[in-house]
């Protein structure tokens, strides 16, 4: 951790405290088995017939905490009993579970000594809402952007045997099957068979990712599942085969395609995995924690890379989450017992920045024709699921496949459409070659609508949108640009849908715009012009990028309330930046802060020292606020703006400074 | 183009004059049937019968322009039936072809008229050595970088239907069995059996791809081809029913589930494209092109995503790439009648920084059982290929997959190994999530090893590795690293393996080193600090990163001999950046002059800049010297250096103009 974030984080240190849950007693009544749980060697030592119970505790538990301080919610309440069981068979921490993305980790962390912190979720300085190393040492790497988990399994199960382990260590890898349709995923399928490794794959099967799968491979899934009277019959047959002593390393490959001749009589379908050969096995029911137990340690010492089909139902337990998963799968609060979701009144609130720009896309949709959605696995998180609904032939969600999303869209612009591609900030990170590959070289007009832009707020260190700015900036041919407003959002779409060539990045933040009437006449904005919000007469100048421009605003007006004019240019434009401005400021002032919801290496405040270098104008100094350059954990954004100093107090005091030193300074 | 570029393009364009294939009259008498082909159109009006005689003198037109202009020779030897083929049965270029990576596509070139240009092939202003979409209508994607012809076709062929084109345009992309391992190529493929587009993707199945080709996939591929007697029978059931007018698109899933349940009695391997609902024909002898152009004819209608199985040979017809199509891949000059290889003579010439890092590995892992080595199919390229001979056991070839290299790479970091990932630096941009995600954020001991840093010359647009420099230095935790020479590439190998935490990225450039006695005893260097080479009496100071400080060395010389002092400081360190070197120069000159071998923006210039003014001694000028914002080209590394304006007379330009205008202004 950088020094700076430190002191910071010392000096917010009080608020975990409120993060205890209660009283001791109360929780060994409420929770027998689950209080007794401080760490899965106390899950081993129970009997295999108090598993159901301890996985009721936790799905309780999850309840309780969950409908008071929000988090993932159907996802958690879908893994409990494979939770369980990995725990129970496996020899953790030395044995090591990745799980992929890691939203549904939340039974593994309470099982791992982190119940009594479970409260602090998702908190500032509490447990991360994904498993985080530095969190403990269960969590054996980071998740949170989907399908790395097989990879990062696979290095460990080389490293155990390139350390020469003395106890042979079992890696799991827990993966979705939404996550799997991933090509990171399958890259590491494709390699996990050429090593001779005991890598155990759980595919955990809920037929369902944040939205609704899609792809061949989510149909493929279903199929599998229905040839389940082959699997039950060839899981028979092995378990048969072992128990009189006929399976072993040597003869591994002979029952091997004995599975497979086996199949080609029975399966009307085909398997994929086997076809990769890695073993299959399943499906089976993963909420039969006993079950689950039986086949998990039938087939851990089996050598070679094995895949266990694990057939799974978001938000079991809890019925209104089991009829509704996409709705829980991060409900806010609720009432534990009805089931109701609490909702904050949002009467005259401003509407999300995501929905404002879902239905803008499609009222230009409407009348441009040449317009086509896309989104990677993320409809309803970015409103596309508003132009999937009402005009479903021009508007495509292609799965967690980032990469495809990018080209995909790079061959529809080459041959006439206008792609508006919707990605959050973080998982464009993804597709970072195919904009540069697939979209920047041949200039071709993609909107990238880059959603979840800059600090995140509770989703943490693997999820803040803060890079994007930076690596877009070194990208030729890139327009890069961020409303400061809801109108000015619409106004981007206006005018990205005008052009035909130049790829076009739109970045705007998670959540309420700042505006209650978003809906305006949209109009065409010149690329690479700003505008000026304020005049001033001091010797500094503000130039701000996106909507924490609004809060340079606020800032500037309670210094105007000092009697300290400072100006302030909204930019709208990073890139090509609008030398107009940064001319006239360079005439006026000898100081400049620069303001962006990015990180501060690279962006808008590099761009600014760039311009005035080049063009001899570097006297004038360059005073940059943005996210540090270290990695920012979880907490709500307010907290983590005041982490980076980049909340209205730290803006100001910065503006103070540096007016004050000025008034001692000789002007240049 | 930026209107610096086009200045020195025209500049420079008598180069391209040269490029004129001889005499017209020589080339009808050597080519009869290719002479006649200026474009697929003239290709399309010949007989079938005469289409073996085109690929003859295809073939020999290649291996002519070849042997004295060297570039990609096997793969394109492999793809002369089917290139023909495809053009014949499709009406390209209204037709789409969408060539994956695109080095097999020079019969392709030569079809579609290019043909008299085809000399120039690869060289400044002349033909791109890939498909590139500026140069012809015929290109209709940039390829390079391998795995998104499926992503890029599909996008092409909804674009159709969106377009409600009037005659259906047909959209087929051509893939190697080494792409098709890409994750891309799975994101693609998994998303093309969701649509009901007429993608057509052609699987040029070598079995080989520039290295030996690795991965479930391919041993999968080798399967496919024996259960050739099933695909027969199923070819034969379906052109029968067919003929009999029993298939259309209404009874299209009957037909097949027919094919399933026929495969399953005959086949004892699975199909994973039929699993994925995808058609699949093959395989096919590829090299038959009257076979291919009969199977085009027959499924070229057929509604639905389809998958053609070819067989091919890399090297083709000419008998010593037959034999070693690794060595003939890339084989520069030869003689074209003895197929000898004509080497320069490297006597007493530097070792490549490839065999330097080869070599050092190899050094370090023997005495450092830790280190592991990671290469994504580019064994040879990046000289890995010494390390997978001596030590198999640590070193690791995953096939073109660099987002799971460095995941794998991050899962054995974490377990106590220390891997050096090997990656070209326009490849790793594939991998910028990975890097984040997978290493970065857990602050693991990664060694990247960044190969084909800078401008590389031939292979162009795609290829150049200028951006890593940029998008790595916004990611915290990161060490950026580049050594001056092959001494210093050791000693920072030497000290990333001492190291237990934090990511670090050694770059340097393809080909040459700069010393002969590369094989210096290795010292440990200090983590951001850079060195002086030369003081200087005037106002400026250069400071470089990587080899180019040599040719900085150079000019700094040939300024000395003018009587002008000029200092030098070789970074090292991009980041952490040498601050002492910053405050020691801010001190005692008004002008920076940075050199790097890398985009300007975001690189060593903007992190100059970003010290200078985040210490208040801004009154310091910047002066940048990098690649601009602009895609380059194909051409010498020396002609691209001009033309970006960072070859020595330029460098020398820049500081003598900074130099005389320090002259008059009066000092800060």
């Amino acid at each position: 951790m950088c020094a700076l974030l430190k002191i910071l984080k010392d000096r917010n240190q009080k608020i975990t405290d409120i993060g205890n849950v209660s009283d001791n007693q109360q929780i060994i009544d409420e929770y027998p088995l689950l209080s007794r749980i401080d760490s899965p060697s106390d899950l081993r030592r129970m009997p295999v017939e108090s598993l159901p119970a301890v996985c009721a505790e936790l799905r309780k538990f999850i309840i309780d905490v969950l409908s008071r301080n929000p988090g993932h919610f159907a996802s958690s309440m879908g893994t409990v009993e494979m939770t369980v069981a990995l725990h129970y068979v496996f020899n953790t921490p030395y044995d090591r579970i990745v799980w992929d993305v890691g939203h549904q980790a939340y039974s593994h962390k309470i099982l791992t000594g982190r119940r009594d912190r479970f409260e602090t979720n998702r908190k500032l300085n509490g447990l991360s809402g994904f498993p985080n190393p530095k969190e403990s040492e269960y969590d054996t790497f980071t998740a949170g952007h989907a399908s790395n988990s097989i990879s990062a399994a696979l290095g460990m199960a080389v490293a155990s045997q390139v350390n020469h382990d003395a106890v042979a260590r079992n890696v799991v890898a827990v993966i979705g099957d939404a996550s799997i349709s991933g090509g990171l995923a399958f890259e590491g399928l494709n390699n996990a068979s050429n090593n001779n490794s005991n890598i155990l794959i759980i595919l955990n099967d809920n037929d369902m990712a944040i939205d609704e799968n899609v792809g061949a491979l989510s149909e493929y899934m279903a199929h599998l599942t229905t040839s389940k009277r082959y699997n039950d019959l060839r899981y028979k047959a092995y378990k048969f085969l072992r128990l009189h002593n006929l399976v072993n390393d040597r003869n591994k490959g002979a029952i091997l395609r004995f599975n497979n001749s086996l199949k080609a009589l029975l399966a009307s379908q085909q398997n994929i995995f086997e076809g990769l050969n890695i073993r299959y096995f399943g499906p089976f029911d993963g909420h039969d924690v006993a079950g689950v137990v039986r086949v998990l340690r039938d087939i851990k010492d089996m050598s070679g890379p094995k895949i266990l089909h694990l057939r799974t139902r978001k938000g079991k337990g809890f019925k209104p989450a089991e009829d509704n998963p996409s709705v829980w799968h991060a409900p806010g609060k609720f009432n534990k017992v009805t089931g109701e979701r609490i909702k904050g009144d949002s009467t005259g609130k401003p509407l999300k920045y995501q929905d404002v720009f879902g239905h803008t896309l499609v009222e230009l949709a409407k009348s441009n024709e040449k317009i086509v959605g896309i989104t990677a696995a993320m409809p309803t998180g970015c409103s596309m699921s508003f132009m999937l609904e009402e005009i479903p032939e021009r508007a495509f969600d292609v799965g967690i496949a980032e990469g495809h999303a990018v080209t995909f869209s790079g061959g529809m612009a080459k041959d006439g459409l206008l792609p508006f591609c919707c990605i959050y900030s973080t998982f464009l990170q993804r597709a970072y070659d195919e904009i540069i590959h697939d979209v920047a070289i041949q200039n071709l007009p993609v909107t990238f609508c880059i959603d979840r832009a800059g600090l995140v707020g509770e989703d943490g260190v693997t999820h803040h949108g803060v890079f994007d700015m930076a690596y877009l900036r070194s990208i030729p041919n890139m327009i890069i640009a961020s409303p400061m407003n809801e109108h000015y959002l619409r106004d981007l779409m206006y005018t990205a849908q005008q052009r035909s060539e130049s790829p076009m990045a739109i970045r705007y933040p998670r959540g309420g715009g700042v505006l209650v009437d978003w809906h305006n006449e949209m109009h065409m904005l010149p690329i690479g012009k700003g505008r000026r919000l304020s005049n001033g007469t001091s010797s500094v100048a503000v130039l701000s990028i996106g909507p924490i421009g609004n809060d340079v605003q606020q800032v500037i007006a309670s210094l105007q309330a000092e009697g300290k004019s400072v100006a302030h240019y909204d930019m709208i434009f990073l890139k090509p930046i609008d030398e107009e401005i940064l001319k006239k400021v360079s005439e006026h002032y000898t100081d400049i802060v620069t303001v962006e919801d990015g990180v501060k290496n690279g962006g808008l405040g590099s761009a600014v020292m760039e311009w005035l270098n080049d063009n001899d104008k570097n006297y004038v100094r360059v005073h940059r606020i943005g996210v540090p350059d270290c990695f920012i954990n979880q907490g709500t954004v307010p907290e983590l703006r005041k982490l980076c100093a980049m909340d209205n107090e730290s803006i100001k005091r910065l503006i103070d400074d540096v007016l004050n030193k000025k008034g001692e300074d000789s002007r240049i």
